[in-house]
């Protein structure tokens, strides 16, 4: 699904990564956490695609919002597994967003 | 790939989309743009992934060079077959990225 945000200025996260052999347990947090992020104050969408690399975009009502949602102990600790076991590499941008438009058919 | 960016700040336009069924033009297109924006100065990379939708996000230096590309002669027919023919909904966020760091095994 492509995000409905609102008018900018608002924040986006991008996370593009690579990930390891397959890990049964990924999906399952996967899903957690974006439980766990819809419920958090200034949440405002996400996006999601896998290809040869995976890219999350995360959109965010301000910066705090982020910060806030980095120091959840759930989403640390997720973190941390992400490291050990599931991503070979990553790369995470914080994004001040501020013009979109779109098209519909 | 991951794209290797500058230090922030930098910008970042974020194209999430929906396509209609598959034109087998679509592809040589695709990769005929990207070919282009490469040659566009001020362009620092590109990251794409598709699963249900696909996420684009493009990479450059300044604003400018995000409009520059945007008036390219070449894209802009792009731009417009993309609407008529391949994309059913597509939303284009146009960010500065203020942060970023990265992570590798």
């Amino acid at each position: 699904m492509i995000a409905k945000t609102p008018k900018p200025p608002y924040y986006a996260v991008i996370f593009t990564s690579i990930k390891n052999e397959e890990d049964k347990n990924y999906n399952s947090m996967s899903k957690k956490m974006l439980a766990l992020a819809q419920k958090e104050q200034g949440f405002l969408g996400v996006e999601s695609a896998r290809s040869e690399i995976g890219i999350t975009v995360s959109y965010w009502d301000n910066i705090d919002a982020i910060k806030k949602w980095k120091n959840n102990s759930e989403h640390s600790i997720a973190r941390k597994q992400g490291k050990s076991k599931w991503y070979q590499k990553f790369k995470v941008r914080i994004c001040k967003v501020e013009r979109d438009y779109e098209f519909e058919k």
